[in-house]
């Protein structure tokens, strides 16, 4: 269920190559996890691909709809990288050279190093406040609520942490999980009269398949730990009822 | 770039798990690469929750722009698997109890076995048409454009090949990748002149740090083969003059 006094972010992942399926994204994952413990909510990702038209679209519509918005992808020096444009483009502001990011790569390259293309990382929205590349030097950049980082997952990985403790959340979501060796219609039916007698808990029901058999890994979420307790052992009481060799995970 | 004559695909991820970051999503990857496969580009992603007027929005904005959209998740016995419903509504047809989904159920299940929750997968929209599901039975469904298919990777890659051969694409995107150990800032200016040369190939380049070390792969994609393979000669070239050590990786 959503809950509208959630802080929600939304994720836009920039690349032909996620798309076209041969990387295959690792930031989803990292940044869903992360806001999660700042108690922050991950409402929404889309993944475009490097289309001046389509960036800005969909930037727009994601940066007027949610607190954060973060991107990934497309700030490197080559004539596929137009990320930088894209976001100064969807706030109507000039793209400049950025006198702080250039003093950074000229820091950072030997003499005669640093060329044209490498330059065109030092390019950002006016006004853009840098995030810090600890790994790499080449800065990602914010505007309002978008933080615009590195589509390499080591380094947009550094980039988030550089900025995690600006990010103003709620009460971090809290999680616990029931893991059974029933298939998902076994547990169907007392799970909704559970998650209708805790309507304030996000009760959710995946099945897997682990070693040939099927079963379900049933994760409850909430921000009241007393809440999200009660409501667990009452799914651990309807499992084992059912015969389901319950066990609780800790992830 | 986009073609705009690009037959076009989209994909709606369904679920909490993916956005928490507590699952990571397997089926972005293998439907973007054998679309290219069928000659249809995948060109957008979105991920949302178990949230009707997200799912509903999703669907109604993808549906309208794409020629095909496929979507993961949300089609289980459990109170949270609520995509029928909202397939439903987008399209605003009935959500029914499909006879010929229902028959499928009472021939797998035991007596006894089909209860009140896994009679849910068997509702659809009036009029949808069924999508096999030779893993566990219960199926997916088309509403016009809209391919609704599982979240288990397994199951949503069996329900795809039994929808491909019905998927009409245009020529294959063929792609020719040249590895090389620069970074990109070095080759950066050489691909965007040979880029120049040929407006028609999507030209990415991707850096990879493998071994400790910098490298960059740099991906040629095109429907036509000679066009394709003279550009990724000058992209070989190029490299070679800089004393980057290419080669042709055959992926």
């Amino acid at each position: 269920m959503t809950r509208d006094e959630d802080v929600k972010a939304a994720l836009l992942i920039i690349g032909n190559e996620i798309l076209s399926g041969r990387t295959k994204d690792a930031n989803l994952s990292y940044i869903g996890e992360r806001l999660n413990t700042l108690g922050i909510r991950l409402a929404e990702v889309r993944v475009v691909a490097d289309d001046e038209v389509d960036i800005v679209e969909a930037l727009n519509a994601l940066r007027a709809r949610y607190s954060y918005v973060f991107t990934t992808g497309g700030i490197g020096p080559t004539h596929d990288d137009i990320t930088a444009g894209c976001i100064a483009k969807a706030f109507g502001l000039p793209l400049i050279e950025n006198p702080q990011a250039r003093a950074l790569l000229e820091a950072h390259y030997e003499p005669g190093q640093l060329n044209a293309a490498r330059l065109r990382m030092a390019r950002t929205p006016e006004g853009a406040e840098l995030i810090e590349n600890p790994v790499s030097t080449a800065p990602g950049f914010r505007v309002e609520n978008v933080y615009v980082m590195a589509g390499v997952p080591r380094i947009m990985q550094a980039m988030f942490e550089s900025v995690a403790p600006t990010l103003v959340g709620g009460k971090p979501l809290l999680s616990r999980t029931v893991v059974c060796d029933l298939p998902e219609g076994r547990v169907a039916e007392g799970l909704a009269r559970i998650q209708s007698h805790f309507p304030e808990v996000q009760i959710g029901s995946y099945p897997s398949f682990r070693a040939g058999n099927y079963g379900t890994n049933l994760v409850l979420r909430d921000t009241d730990d007393e809440r999200l307790s009660a409501a667990a052992a009452e799914v651990f009481k309807l499992v084992a009822d059912l015969g389901g060799n319950p066990m609780n995970d800790p992830h």
